[in-house]
């Protein structure tokens, strides 16, 4: 019997799911831990027990420690070693991609390119380094966002710089949100194994568009780092790096030019309003324009970018939605849906709001139109387990 | 009779085309200068006699001067001062846009806007400040190259940057290349009218691809300044702007970045052999395979960019190749339309070789494919007389 744990962190968040893998794949309990650092809030799940309550977890240790007392709470006391292992959804290790056990160089690799991944490196460094001083024997495994994107054509992921930079600097375009567009493109071979030619738009908090071929990945709209492509709650997205003059000037330097576009830029910097997409519509109903000009913009980039995947893939079978806005923005996918005429995308309006996973296009639509839930802790759960047997 | 000399600046290049404007539009003369500062070639064509040899300007205004005279040795004597006007493809105004007669508050916001065009906007001033000097009585027009972009949606112009950047430091997109798309769009409404959505594809020195509806831009892959987009001769296009810090790192700052991004970078950094895409695209075909991998690399985004702007124009009617790759590189198109199966192109290998204007389609293509020559100074000049007129 097969236990993994796996952790998905963001600055203030934290987000697990206990996976019992074999014999057969069981998700055993799920948890969440908000703001912290300050007063938030935790919720336990464990079949069909619950327990969520205030919380004040000053580090992202202290939340696990929370969770497994809270499984404990809920009957499901469980040694903390007796786990095969920590299974982490990290984002950029640059050239190592994949999944890997945690070790001292690993952790320095992940350091290496935090400059690229400043919103997302630190804080699993921090929690490996952390889970290691206190559990000695448990086993991590760092399972890196870009590992589906290494089927990318090469040509599609050089910039235009020297060929020494990508070499040696690993200036390359790598893809990002490899975790969830796994997921999609596994669960569309389940589900619509006719669909060759298939885009997975996971839309959330951070956005991005992968084109899938055959179920591998052709193209992710991040590029280096998963600042760009689409923007996303709070961080910038593409920008003409010709801009970063002007900005330096503006915010007196480069450290702070790179806070301010990876934490008061995108839907928030924008809209002037919120990063968080229900808040931004709501205050564009409302009148507000600068909102209404935001929804548009995240809208109208991800028609274009739908164009270029299409491009990528000779053309379109399925268009997936899934992240938390892809997955419950009903309104936001009429509006996407509507402007892509170009493929002969239809939405069935009574079928898009319906709420659960499943088609959503019209019976005339020249394209499947999809809504599902993604399952990043799964896949992260499955690398690890690959990796545990060939160990 | 109206006269306007057009000049298109490059570091070290001067090009120039006379116009009489009316009653009839006749082009009158034209001529080349390369490798100012050191030892180059001139050419003067007006009507059937040609003039052409080596030359040592110093400066763009000894271009100036030795095109004018090579036209009265050709029995075009002119006087200078009877110019209507001297009229500028000039590149980056920010704000400012359209055609405008030079004055000091222009050169000034040009100077501001340098940072974002350091290849263009230096070259215009000092040329505009020697005419001046020189020819007092001269009226010096800027036509910038933003103009025809104007038309672009403002949610499509915004970066996921806070509002008041894009308002107080002009972080926008622009678009760039406007003489040439505009030219175009207007060629193609006396040519072929029934194509309301079509895509302009400026492929040369630097390249640009144009989403035109009904004659207006809708979108250009030019960003906030000339350096973005596709990748060009030796400027990098687009680059995840989260890379600057690896880059100002490895070279030692930031305007050495900037430096290197614009002169060292595109086609010349990535293939390791030239900026000249006949000469890259023979290392390739010689076993280059750093050579052929920017080729494809090239094809790849122009395949990419079609498929966004055929999204954003709603499908496609014609795609126009023009430019100096785009009018003469056949073996490149064709490998650019061979994978551009998502809209029905289809190519005609005996008319895409014919070498002249004209459509180059299969005759089962779903979409019309020309080849075109531009023709930016016509654009200005037509800009400059409008301006005159308005006087």
């Amino acid at each position: 019997m097969m236990r993994i744990l796996v952790l998905n962190l963001g600055s203030t968040s934290f987000k697990c799911k206990l996976y019992q893998m074999s014999p057969v794949e069981v998700q055993l309990a799920s948890g969440g831990v908000e703001s912290i650092g300050g007063h938030g809030r935790y919720v336990v799940q464990a079949g069909e027990k619950r327990r969520e309550g205030e919380c004040a977890c000053k580090t992202h240790l202290d939340a696990l420690e929370l969770f497994l007392e809270a499984l404990g709470d809920l009957g499901m006391s469980m040694d903390r070693e007796a786990l095969d292992a920590v299974g982490y959804k990290a984002v950029h290790g640059g050239s190592l991609s994949g999944a890997h056990l945690v070790d001292d160089a690993l952790m320095e690799q992940m350091d290496k390119m935090a400059v690229f991944a400043p919103a997302h490196n630190p804080v699993y460094l921090s929690m490996m380094r952390s889970v290691r001083e206190r559990y000695d024997r448990i086993r991590q495994i760092a399972c890196f966002e870009t590992a589906f994107h290494a089927t990318m054509p090469l040509e599609r992921a050089v910039y235009g710089v020297p060929y020494a930079w990508a070499m040696e600097d690993g200036l390359r375009r790598y893809g990002f949100h490899g975790s969830s567009h796994s997921y999609i493109a596994w669960k569309m071979g389940q589900i619509a194994p006719h669909a060759r030619r298939v885009i997975s738009a996971h839309l959330g908090g951070s956005s991005s568009l992968c084109a899938i071929l055959d179920g591998q990945s052709v193209y992710n709209t991040m590029g280096a780092t998963p600042q760009s492509g689409l923007f996303h709650n709070n961080r910038v997205g593409d920008l003409d790096v010709f801009c970063l003059p002007a900005l330096i000037q503006r915010l007196g330097g480069l450290e702070e030019a790179m806070k301010a576009l990876s934490t008061q830029s995108g839907l928030l910097g924008l809209s002037g309003v919120s990063n968080d997409l229900r808040e931004v519509e709501q205050a564009a109903e409302e009148g507000n324009d600068q909102a209404a000009l935001a929804v548009k913009a995240l809208v109208d980039e991800v028609v274009g970018y739908t164009g270029m995947l299409t491009a990528y893939l000779g053309g379109l079978d399925a268009l997936v939605f899934t992240g938390g806005i892809g997955f419950n923005g009903a309104k936001f996918r009429r509006k996407v849906v509507g402007k892509l005429g170009f493929c002969g995308a239809r939405i069935d309006d009574t079928l898009n709001y319906q709420g659960y996973e499943g088609l959503i296009n019209a019976a005339d639509s020249d394209i499947e139109i999809w809504a599902l839930q993604t399952n990043e802790e799964l896949m992260v759960a499955r690398a690890c387990v690959r990796l545990l047997k060939g160990c």
